[in-house]
């Protein structure tokens, strides 16, 4: 029995010999993945169901689809699986089955119920008052459809200046909405333009001509039955996007649009029946939501770049171009270091993304727990490390998918692959939940504050103990293997302290030639967003490290080891330029960490398929004919062209329209 | 008279501020980018034209189009272009007219005869024999439609395995074309799916058994009468890519497909009536082409990167989010440091690219002189360096763009920013043309020559002087400006000194520890890359310094300097690596630089916006809503969204197919 549990009889055979000379097992590697093997068993039985009912199937390939056609095709498939829930096995309270149920059937690309399960829901959870929950039991049963409208045209990241407004009006006892300027406009909710009948819009609160800051409001948009937006209400699409065709994000307007008092969300502020506002008994409720979602963007991101590694890696080892050795035949472009080097140390960053989202959601856990008990430090600090997190891994993912499309060449190119889908996903994530600059600016908030106590020899947090912690001068890394990674760790605080103290010092030579606290902090934000960067890649690496320590399965070790050893030299090779500046490390000693790292990559090579198959994704959820398990890539490029929406005719209208018109016309023109 | 000349009055009013703090005139800068007043004025004359030429317009924005409809407005439009050229004012035969015309008309998207005019009639003219005109001048005519079939299914950077066969029938006079195996089906030509009806196609010649290698052949693809595909070919599209929808890519397979002995493009080998072959007179007549596609590509590359920096600026000229001194109000978001670092050091990139792409034609011009003289010597260092350039430029505007998309926050990940296609087209040319890694490994073959032979104490040729010229130890940058930036020079040359003759030395260890050459050439791959990436960004940043410093215009001088020294200071910074390694420069030196760009960012700043006006892209070349010149993006932002394929009616079919049922059960559930 090969220890490659995807190998099966028929397989492309380059491919098959990949999966012979795995030196452990995958289904152990996925178990650690998935966090246990009985999730692993789970998955795969919620696959083979979703399998064997064609109804949740894609009629053709999605990128066949004008944009109508994906919109139907994924309502279609969403209403057909919660009508099947029972049948599929999957209790739609189980968010992990859930999770990959919906992967499953709709992929990537969204769905007209996505915002109201991921946002909607949600919200009426966190903020329905005890005789408000009639909303979420509908909500939650389907009887209505809602999405979450905070974003607006002109603001999105300042949500103090949010332009809509909740005028309450004490003889009506109701709240008058309404957009006063053209940026006001809701716009980009998702499902918000053609599939929600609800919305929680956020709008500032305003009783008696003083504005409240903005609150949370259920409003109905549309006719239950008829579905045409209500009176007072301008709804519809915002055009499409990069990605996520079947999303219909909206734009939403109000004109002087009422709403009973009573659909003011009130579990934290509240309005009286005589116009009293109650503020919240706590400021801050806002945090463990924003935690709980960018804890969550850390492991989707990194299973982002595991299916694009999946079909990269696979890709690299059926595809055969040039020689190495003249006469010898072409090899697997997997065989070249610069293809390795492109693959497995992002290979290494899916791996410790994964395990980095594992330890922020424990974590996130226990300080909820904490924070039950009134023990509310930790979340501040967890808010601030998630900001960093989703900064650093959104953008890095973004990258590394970049690279896995563009090591699979011209096919990499087209949607066959689904690279340029996966790729335009991806990155959406950069922008939104806190573009990533605000949220680097927010860690370098914390940062500073850390800088500050540490420069009087206090510690401000766990997180940033290693500016107190006295740190050596030189770096002990040598030409000798160091596998307890020690000394590695040891340059990832270095850097990290270093660039966090050198913008902090910066900031204040700045205040000391003059400059406001503001303004200084502006012409220093450049140098802040780096320490934030550092600040988290070290806290990646540690998390990693933790991680893979705690492998105890034997076959399992070495190669997670290699794999963190192999992230450990190419990030610290990446910042060398803060190692370097001090003389912390020398340039002898980056040549051995580079040696080191050719050395991982040619010894990772044998097991690189089989480190993407652990992730255990499926031929249905990877979508990419370049990354299909059986290997067989070119007979299934072939097939999947024949179905392309401009074959489905020999000729084209354009022919007779345009084509021929203007050959015949110069033809006769050449008789002249 | 403002310095700007494209402030009119009704623009935005945060724009306009931006525009009249110019402080030179943008019509010069316009001159300097396009090479002189004349250009500047033939591009408006020609905006100006198609303007007025409405049947030239989309009927609504590409973005909603489906893919039918794109490739039919594309065709409607380009032969409408060719048969309005005379009233348009444009001579189909200037090169840089035709360009701009087609610019304007189809935008970046292609069209049915994009490869007609790029690939096949250049083909027919390098390689028809004096007999063989015929074929040209019904090209020339568009008589018939041609496209240019080489990458196969199973090859593209490797041409010596392409495995269509053309085999030599000598009892009538005949190739039989034939495609043995999937893999051999071709696979990408643009235009060849459902447009062309001719191809020039790339085949294995045989000859009573032998191979003599590929060669070109033109071949009927389709009936004139009824463009159905003729008996032994099988053609389509090989279906969507990440942009470029209008162009149908295509497949081709022939089944013992005959074409007459005189098909093949004899202008350089033969085969007589007799059968016999008769091999060309030179056996490298490919360099100049390539040479100069890809000296093309670095100036296309560079409008590229200004199309995105035009939207990005401008944009953050009129989005006001958040504000730096509590109670001041919104600023602009083009006021943040962060902002500033995203754009304007890309900004400074697009000028050095544009710049290296002049000196690199003009290179070729004089290289071509000599060529004609016999002198081919400097051909082939002029393929190397295009090699490297075609590389290093098409992976940073990759990489700039995607950074000025998401400067634009949400926005820029809608399809009215235009962002996303530009960034898909923008893109792809990573890949063709010679994939990047492999374009890399040219010129290191170049650079490891070079290298042996300046060990030797010889220079091989003008591009790798540094090699041999000595070289201080220490850069002599300092806190002090260094107005003719010698200094940053040598710091370029140094770098690229450093990492050449590391890669160099790292090669022969390899050799010495018993590898064979071509087993150390890619043990060694990576760093042999780094080396061709150093090297080229020593050229770009001479080149850059070159240009500017030929800038005689009074008024025009300081701006593109301070766009220099910025470039030097952000390059030297992201190389700082190679330099920090050798103590070549100190970490306090680093510090200098560091200060010296984040006051060129500040310095800057009031200009930025001119300066991407003065690159004069048209509202109607640009295609961005969130880059139009009169700032209006809000309103127009809704106008567009309205538009979109989803909003022609308010209720989608979706609704009474699968959301209502979904509802009314769920309704009827809960009464139950």
């Amino acid at each position: 029995m090969p220890l490659n549990k995807l190998l099966r009889d028929g397989d492309n055979e380059d491919l098959a010999e990949e999966r012979r000379k795995a030196t452990f097992d995958t289904d152990e590697m996925a178990a650690i993945i998935w966090e246990g093997k009985e999730r692993v068993r789970r998955r795969r039985e919620i696959t083979k169901k979703v399998n064997e009912y064609t109804e949740l199937h894609d009629p053709y390939c999605q990128a066949f689809m004008t944009r109508h056609e994906e919109v139907e095709n994924a309502a279609r498939k969403i209403t057909k699986m919660f009508s099947l829930i029972d049948k599929l096995g999957v209790n739609p309270t189980n968010a992990a089955d859930m999770a990959h149920l919906t992967s499953e059937v709709i992929g990537l690309y969204g769905h007209p119920l996505a915002l109201h399960a991921v946002m909607f829901i949600p919200s009426l959870q966190a903020q329905c008052a005890d005789d408000q929950m009639h909303w979420l039991k509908k909500a939650m049963s389907r009887q209505i459809i809602g999405t979450y409208a905070q974003t607006e045209l002109g603001h999105g990241t300042n949500l103090r200046k949010l332009e809509t407004t909740a005028t309450h009006d004490a003889n009506t006892q109701e709240f008058v909405l309404h957009s006063p300027t053209r940026t006001a406009m809701k716009w980009w909710p998702g499902n918000l333009g053609k599939s929600a009948n609800h919305a929680v819009v956020v709008a500032c609160l305003i009783i008696d001509g003083k504005n409240y800051g903005p609150h949370n409001f259920i409003v109905p948009l549309r006719d239950p039955e008829t579905h045409m937006p209500l009176k007072g209400i301008t709804v519809g699409d915002i055009g499409p996007k990069m990605a996520t065709g079947p999303v219909d994000n909206g734009f939403l307007s109000f004109d002087h649009y009422r709403i009973p008092r009573t659909n003011m969300l009130m579990k934290h502020a509240k309005v009286t029946p005589e116009g009293k506002y109650i503020p919240p008994a706590h400021a801050k409720v806002g945090y463990s939501a924003m935690v709980h979602v960018r804890s969550h963007m850390i492991s989707d991101q990194a299973k982002f770049l595991a299916q694009a590694l999946t079909t990269a890696i696979r890709y690299s080892a059926i595809r055969r171009q040039g020689e190495i050795q003249p006469g010898d035949g072409e090899v697997k472009i997997l065989e070249y270091q610069t293809q390795q080097y492109r693959l497995l140390p992002q290979l290494a960053r899916a791996y410790a993304f994964s395990f980095t989202g594992r330890a922020v959601r424990d974590l996130y856990l226990r300080v909820q727990k904490d924070v039950a008990k009134g023990k509310v430090d930790e979340m501040a600090e967890l808010h601030y490390i998630t900001s960093g997190l989703k900064a650093v891994v959104t953008h890095l993912t973004g990258e590394g998918i970049s690279q896995a499309r563009m090591s699979c060449g011209g096919h990499g190119y087209s949607k066959a692959s689904n690279m340029p889908d996966l790729y335009g996903i991806a990155v959406a994530d950069c922008t939104y939940e806190g573009e990533n600059m605000v949220m680097l600016q927010q860690l370098a908030r914390y940062l500073m504050r850390a800088a500050g106590e540490a420069e009087k020899g206090r510690a401000l947090g766990r997180l940033v103990n290693y500016l107190v912690e006295p740190s050596d001068i030189h770096s002990s890394i040598d030409r000798q293997l160091d596998y307890d990674y020690k000394a590695h760790l040891k340059a990832f605080d270095k850097a990290a302290k270093l660039q966090v103290m050198k913008a902090y010092e910066r900031m204040r030579a700045l205040k000391a030639q003059g400059l406001s606290e503001e303004d200084a902090w502006n012409a220093n934000a450049v140098e802040l967003n780096r320490a934030a960067r550092v600040h988290t890649r070290q806290y990646i690496a540690h998390q990693f490290y933790e991680q893979v320590s705690s492998v105890t399965d034997g076959r399992c070790r070495e190669v997670p080891r290699d794999l963190l050893h192999l992230h450990l030299n190419y990030e610290i090779l990446d910042m060398a330029y803060y190692l370097l500046e001090d003389g912390f490390l020398s340039g002898q000693q980056m040549d051995y960490m580079k040696e080191d790292m050719y050395r991982l990559l040619a010894k990772l090579r044998p097991n690189a398929v089989s480190l993407v198959d652990s992730w255990d994704i499926s031929d249905h959820e990877l979508r990419s004919v370049l990354g299909r398990r059986d290997g067989h890539v070119y007979e299934n490029l072939y097939k999947w062209a024949q179905e392309s929406e401009l074959n489905r005719t020999q000729v084209l209208p354009t022919f007779e329209k345009y084509l021929k018109p203007m050959m015949m016309e110069a033809h006769a023109q050449s008789k002249l």
